[in-house]
């Protein structure tokens, strides 16, 4: 074997020298960077006032009208953790949230792209969104997809504003340089079914010509999923369905595959009753959250952030979390997450909390910054 | 509806100064950033001489020993666009690539990651890789997996120095916070099967306990890919399987599944005959090649890359590209690619080149030039 | 080689004599009795009238009441070309077919068996069907399911008799010695799920717990199948959906894997507008019909059987046949099979009839005859 | 509601008299001959002795030629139980069990059928069969499989007669009325693969033309299956593997799905160690087996049944059985069952036999009795 030790000095700094000229690099020097022990991000945790956000967006109901000014009035959670570094529209480093208005009578057209989008319904009825061609009603509460590459379009019915929450994966897309769009070249998709079809909108699914060919997955046969259902299974759930992490918790389904409702994006529904104080873990999948109901607070790597009915707040991946239920009804928190990317690609891991009884101890509390440049 | 015209210019700047303020955005201006109509991204094509790496990697030799002075011996292709943003060891957005010496008597200790990993045997024989205990023998063209979090060791007993190729999933794993890593606490896992187990290797894919219970898919039950098969497949191809943009191409795969042979790593081996040259396509998913015989170029883009025997280089993401066999014998090309990540994530697109015939005009030749500081 | 003609006839019989003694066989012999060129069967096609099926059954009212008296109130159609090989309730080698009637007040108490059951409501409404626990109520056309070992019960709520077509594999079961049966020891299987449940019943597959694991599969996450929804989807297609062979059909399947909607029986409506006349093909699949409107005949294996609506027919395996409606209005023939069966076991294959365009000359019409003993 | 007691006597046998006399039946009299408690059949067990099966073997011989005089030359086994029904041919109700004998220089031609089929190599070498054209060659203790509709013909290259016992599903497809059989047009099917290819076959598996597309499942990507591997695996077994009921056991499977070798037909190896004695159970699958090794006896409900090396005997379904080695070296136990049929189906269950500490009581023993007409 050759000796290991011939080296100078002068030699060894020109030898990656050298390399680097070349653009090549050394292994040993450098592993640390690239497979780490444990996950390693730019992601922090934010929080968001519904009634701050309410306003901007209400305001942007004078300022553009959708379909003419613009292709959708959104007004966006920028994580300003992420902002120096480009990253604009970005919640966590693979989701965006976005808060959208709809006036009665007002229309966004149809387009589609590679992105998938979940929408939340915050306050308003009488909207729907059209996914290749079928329409769903929204209510206050449900929760509607449009699948990623499907043509998708809303108008409201209505006589009041309705806001919703959009959550898409434009980080995730971005990252792998997946961005498609197009637009629909006549303003609306043809409407292919029935107005009532989306009242019983699955029983689509439960049908098919003879010799037609059905493969169970993407996407997901409901389009629509009601709020009234979601509470329903929540208020039936057992002491034994609490969950030390995540309290009483529903996750949306595709019922033909089983496994979340988008194939990439995940969406939960959490009931935290009276005083109840989860147990912290952490996870690679991240999450963007919605209070929609209640008050309490959420403890992120020792960070409290306070929250009450309608606020948003950014989960990074890898923190630990845990949840409080300050006030004395039930809170609703309704979150969406990557997870389903993490699971297809086998790289979803965590880890419980486990000093202090499994709850963090508290080190500050979140306050909201004005962003001056 | 309300007038949209209420405001002054200088309310509007307010608008916008006091959204910035409050960390959110107007997606009417910001929608191009986050939802692009095609693919965007910062990889540049590049290519590297094997007479170069080939050279560095053996000095290394002489600078460090595996299992002593580091974990492995590799030298690394850095992908000069990317490393300005901090993306070291980045071949393309997802995929790194590392030369791996290995000399007589030399062993490289046991550990997993969650990156995945692909080995591609360039020179020499008489070392293994052992996976969870399996030993798989290295011959020159052989391909050799190490799936995501696998036990993985290489241990050299022949006579002369073994060179492979490293691929890994660095920048994917990266991307979405999710990198894991641990050492074997021993020298050496415990080795599970017979040294010849190898040879019939996939043998043991064919039987089971009784009451046991298999589930096809990760990880492959094949670990080791013969070269003599691949050769023996690409000689046996007649011209209805001559691909226009790809040539004659197998792709080795996980006979569980009938998908890539690693999960998220596509490998693929390409016969180009003499004087062979394909018509140009883009798609959404990168590659690295490794050029095993022959001599040609590639367009990338409208730049011409001249290989032979021994050379890497990038194929970026949503670049179009086209291979020409400028030699008198044939050209194997072995490239892996992310392509399994975009077909699970429904992210998979691309299109052909439909100008010129289907090939694209020469507008440069890469030159490899010195990375000056 | 040894000489082939050694043997004396005495010899030859004595070979084969002590071949049988020792309950042995000479395979070059028999090879015909076991593997036939083509599907060789006992089952004879045979029609029932609904008039004298119901007036048994509303007799049989009288007789006994379920619960009491008895398990289930059903007069079942007895395949006669079956009935001297022992095969007792069998209306095909697999399929059994029963009318079923419960009256106002009525209760059949809660089973299971390893027989899947299908059942199609033919006259009255009011009643329901519990399949473990959960309730769907009966309107005429609807297709309701009992999955093989579901607890399964049925109660009337209203105020006119209620008639429907039990379907079971009880010959496949039978056949395959696999034959099993339970009585729930309370009288009523608790009812698990609120009364409006069934209406919206399929949301139940829209969501799940986040830390169930759901598998789709086994049963069909839908219990019941609206009539309004099929005759939706029949009037919804297109000239191009016209089957030569089956006309307008639609098969009822679960959502969940796409496929037919109880895993061992396959349920189909199909419709022929007036004067449509299929053309004739075969297959190992057999079925039951039941005319649910219209009139019109069938002809199998060159025999005309002349229906009208309410008549129930047999479709013996492997044997030609064509449908017609001679009537003024759609004719609808609902028919539940054994194809399921077939195809998870690779067994089914058909071919069209190829002579005389396609339809078959008709060699006789069929008349029922009184089973004379 | 209406009394139920109006009925005479007879009255009551007009009802039931017509009822017949239209092919009718009443439900509440007929249940239990339908839908049994527990499966019923009437298989019974029987045991061959190898040397009697072995001398007509080897005497046909003398009787024909396959390719010539006959199909195939086999001896088979008839199950006494079964033949008075005209089930010829029939181990049990679903399985057929078959000695095929070649002689050197002989061959049996290809033909197909929809009988799935696995053979079992009994004594000789130097044989093989060709499975759509690709060569399995025979030793002492192999399996080879010829899925259902694959051309197969069998050759013999070597020097001494070879015999092997065929296992085909006659009694299935039979009672599902799915027999299909088809003779090659020339005498040999074309070889598709060279000669070596069967040495290293399941290669062919992990591998594909890149723009191939691969669905895992039937047939098994491995035809042959050596003995040399499963005595491997069975010596590595640990006494946690030991299962109660069916002892050290391995099965074969198809590495494409993790079930079993072949679709509808499974294959067990199970070993003995001297002088163990399992527990006895049920199940509704049956079996055939062959003694590879060793010698011992088996209780099939309360009957004992002596074997030694090479003889076959009967499981039926849904009877209680145990196995006892009785020699000095391990008992190998070759069988092959139904059981994948019943799993697809949802029809396989059983049960442990609870009394006397889980053996049975001996109540007589088998003798093979010549069947006397
Ligand atoms: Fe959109
Ligand atoms: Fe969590
Ligand atoms: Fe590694
Ligand atoms: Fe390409
Ligand atoms: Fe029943
Ligand atoms: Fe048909
Ligand atoms: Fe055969
Ligand atoms: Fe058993």
């Amino acid at each position: 074997m050759v000796s290991k030790h011939l080296f100078t000095k002068k030699e060894l700094d020109a030898y990656y020298d050298n390399l680097k000229k070349e653009n090549l690099g050394a292994l040993w020097k450098d592993l640390g960077h690239m497979v780490t022990k444990e996950p390693v991000h730019d992601v922090k945790p934010y929080l968001w006032k519904w009634k701050t956000v309410r306003d901007f967006a209400l305001q942007s109901g004078q300022l553009l009208e959708p379909g003419k000014d613009a292709e959708r009035r959104v007004v966006y959670l920028q994580n300003p953790s992420l902002i120096d570094k480009g990253l604009i529209g970005f919640g966590t480093h693979t989701l965006y949230a976005g808060i959208q208005l709809l006036l009665p009578g007002e229309y966004a057209p149809s387009h589609r792209h590679s992105q998938a989008a979940i929408r939340f319904i915050i306050e308003g009825e009488g909207a729907y969104t059209a996914v290749n061609g079928e329409k769903t009603y929204m209510e206050r509460g449900d929760m509607i997809l449009t699948p990623a590459w499907t043509w998708h379009e809303h108008k409201h019915e209505g006589t009041e504003p309705v806001f919703w929450m959009d959550g898409l994966d434009v980080g995730l897309v971005k990252s792998l340089a997946a961005s498609y769009f197009e637009q629909f070249k006549e303003e609306s998709y043809p409407a292919l079914a029935p107005e009532e079809y989306a009242i019983e909108q699955y029983r689509g699914g439960a049908y098919k010509k003879l010799n037609e060919k059905i493969e169970p997955g993407y996407p997901s046969p409901v389009y629509g999923y009601k709020l009234d259902r979601v509470k329903y299974l929540l208020d039936h759930m057992t002491e034994e369905d609490n969950d030390p992490y995540e309290a009483y918790a529903i996750e949306y389904i595709n019922p033909s595959t089983g496994g979340s409702a988008d194939g990439r994006i995940g969406t939960v529904m959490q009931k935290l009753v009276p005083g109840q104080h989860t147990k912290a873990h952490r996870h690679v999948h991240s999450a963007i959250y919605h209070v929609f109901e209640g008050q309490g607070y959420t403890v992120i790597d020792g960070q409290k952030f306070e929250w009450e009915k309608g606020d948003f707040f950014i989960l990074p991946p890898w923190s630990y979390h845990e949840h409080v239920n300050t006030g004395e009804e039930d809170a609703y928190l309704f979150s969406y997450n990557d997870k389903p990317v993490m699971e297809k690609l086998d790289l979803e891991f965590g880890n419980a909390y486990e000093e202090n009884g499994g709850q963090q101890i508290i080190t500050s509390t979140f306050k909201a910054e004005a962003n001056e440049e």
